[in-house]
């Protein structure tokens, strides 16, 4: 799709065909322009922009990255600026700003009209992780007393400015928030009812202070186009529309991906971050993980003399720590995305460990009765010098280590949560470390015990 | 929030109160319906549900679980349920015919108007992962000769079966997908306008045989709120609305999820997945990957005599392991989640290569710095005997597993989306399978030849 849009804008571009290309330009999406101006430096960035009708040019600078809109305004007159900014959502608005360097900022708010820059900094006020962060103040405001009719003339005088008009909120004189009619109810409704007759007055709404992934999840839940947000007195000061939701969604999925993986999150996406930035959300992680892994190392080195004794039994270590890891994954995996959608609470600890350890029970004993015939016939006729005993100590060891992988995975992410840290920090890499650990531990201990070592 | 629902309802139940108990049920939205009505056993179901006006009892019944859908059904007369599924749009009545067993769908069916059983039948024969299998019918279709007082009307009459007005589509007499108008425009546009002069012509469909995430991923990029769906001759058959694709998101990130952590997939809530059903989801992963680490204990023990000879080298095996895994980790899910927000394609693997190849040399090398500073210090004064050229094999062998995970863990998701698997599989516990065996033949190699084993 974007290629064929590519070739069609460098041929216009080298015809020279201004017409032509405004025309083309006019007739593509928002989305669809911003890649097309972000794909490659060689284009004339602002000259483009410039072709672009009002409305047009600011949906395309809001669905540009930071680094794009930053060269494009650069490039801008005051004037042209000023244009951009007049047309923008206020939670757009509000987003430029936080992202932009402190003297391009400055610049913005110069070429921005006085009561515009108002109503921006009252978003900027809120907490970066607050329902407040994410909502924009550009709603459709009905009162009890209007008629449908009044209500659709008041629609159609103020759509251009508000971010939607399917769902209208009612409000009374002090602004508290008493329903909501959908655009699908007025168009369907006499022209003579009354709002107040026809709103729905059960509203789920959000506090300002909220936690905005709350609040998005919320929104998700109940399949809503936009939810309402109140101050702490009651009174209706913004909406948060479902495209920001959404946003916030795939942002948290991703820093949940970047955590299980011992990763610093970054919203960058992958080929725009330069390489020095990839190191430094890597690196902590490994070397913190490197250092804990030494706890590891000594436990070994704690049973050298036994190990001398039964080299053989160094050949199970990889298989009894990868075993153990695995299973710890599974279950902090698990027990991490249904605390993150919600499905699990800390009140169903209990129920979660009695799960886990039956689960844990039976993958134990299959893998547990595996290894050992295995040991028995494969790694004998392959390696040699397996004995029972030496495949029972495998044996025991594994099944200790499912009971005790699986519950430190499933419960640290509770506990994780319940002290109010991300669960997601209890992934994989962590539980690897104190798995491996355990894992050893109960080796050495077995086999000290069956063996004799 | 449910949990006060719940108390109220408790409460109008004890009271017997029927009508204040109608009253009640019809204010609430239906997702919190569905959860209340799902929450205890005790509750009786079938009753409370015959209470809901039609409509809204058929929003219930779509938000529902499929076990409790089943109870529902099985509770209801013929007559009941013929209301209910005539209530229902086409495609979760599809839905619902794909997850019921035999004997149910059979009733389900008889008690389905013709009409409907046909429209139902359309969309049930599309394949599992299409477009087609998530998009609906009911959908609101104009004509370039309306005018927009005509279009509403259209509109206002229709409303009702449709499952969004918000976006209407514009068809030719041929079914053909010719532009389309919002409720926005409508709204907005003089009365008198025709269609045809208002339509956006440049529509971005999906055809019923496209993969269902490319088309969800498709509507999210756009923000859109329905995406329309046309068959291979360009007719318009079908929208996908914006919470369709949502769920469609959301499955795949927790399928993704699930496959990092060598799981089987599965669409059940935790809590309410049968142990035997989480056992059969993990056990196979964990066979696998234990009878894969055999070759890393095969490994060890071709070195066992080497081994025998400087049991020190032993310490060092589950460190040197677990960096390589979490290394890889870090690869792996950066560029499964980067294919899977198509972020990097095919033709992007030799910068990430490139890319990967440099982070792993900064990576690789700083750990090899502390590797070796913390050998010759703290391990030489925990354990004692770490000889410079130990630690020299150690810091060696750091850098290049780290170089190897990394570009193992970066190549593998990209090399299997290339061949159609899905990146996911490339994930964690694969890769630290296969850079285990590599950190101990690099291990062994070096150590070998600089200690003259």
């Amino acid at each position: 799709m974007t290629e064929n849009l590519m070739q069609a804008l460098h041929e216009l571009l080298e015809q020279k065909n201004v017409p032509a290309l405004k025309v083309f330009l006019s007739e593509q999406n928002p989305v669809d322009l911003a890649e097309l101006l972000s794909a490659e430096n060689a284009m004339p960035l602002a000259k483009l922009y410039r072709l672009l009708p009002k409305t047009l040019a600011a949906e395309v600078f809001v669905e540009m990255d930071t680094d794009m809109q930053e060269m494009l305004i650069a490039e801008l007159t005051d004037k042209e600026l000023a244009d951009t900014m007049s047309e923008l959502f206020y939670d757009d608005a509000a987003d430029l700003i936080e992202e932009m360097p402190a003297t391009v900022v400055k610049r913005i708010l110069r070429n921005t009209a006085p009561e515009d820059r108002k109503e921006i900094n009252k978003l900027l006020k809120f907490k970066d992780d607050s329902a407040g962060s994410i909502m924009t103040t550009e709603f459709v405001d009905l009162k009890r007393e209007m008629t449908v009719g009044d209500a659709l003339d008041h629609i159609r005088r103020v759509a251009p400015e508000k971010e939607t008009v399917y769902t209208c909120y009612v409000t009374d004189e002090t602004r508290h928030l008493l329903g909501l009619v959908t655009a699908l109810t007025l168009l369907t409704a006499p022209t003579e009812r009354k709002i107040g007759k026809l709103m729905e007055e059960h509203v789920i709404s959000a506090k300002t202070d909220d936690d905005r992934e709350e609040v998005a999840k919320t929104l998700m839940k109940y399949d809503f186009l936009a939810l309402p947000v109140v101050d702490s007195e009651e009174r209706l000061v913004g909406i948060v529309t479902v495209d920001d939701a959404l946003d916030v969604i795939s942002e948290e999925t991703e820093e949940d991906f970047a955590k299980m993986a011992a990763i610093t999150p970054s919203e960058t996406p992958y080929l725009k971050t330069p390489v020095l930035r990839l190191f430094r959300a890597r690196i902590p992680w490994l070397l913190l993980l490197m250092v804990s892994a030494t706890f590891t190392g000594m436990i070994i080195s704690g049973f050298e003399n036994a190990l001398a004794k039964q080299v053989i039994l160094t050949m199970f270590i990889p298989m009894l720590m990868d075993t153990g890891g695995n299973c710890g994954s599974q279950s902090s995996v698990t027990i991490i995305r249904a605390l993150s959608l919600g499905e699990v609470r800390f009140s169903d600890v209990f129920r979660v460990m009695r799960k886990e350890f039956t689960v844990a029970l039976l993958c134990g004993s299959t893998l547990a009765a595996v290894a050992f015939i295995k040991l028995m016939t494969v790694d004998n006729l392959l390696s040699g010098g397996v004995t029972v005993t030496v495949a029972l100590v495998v044996a025991l060891t594994l099944l200790c280590t499912v009971l005790a992988a699986k519950f430190i995975g499933a419960l640290l992410p509770i506990a994780a949560r319940r002290i109010g840290l991300d669960p997601a920090v209890a992934a994989s890499p962590m539980i690897t470390t104190l798995v491996d650990a355990v894992a050893l531990l109960v080796y050495f201990g077995i086999a000290t015990a069956l063996l004799g070592l």
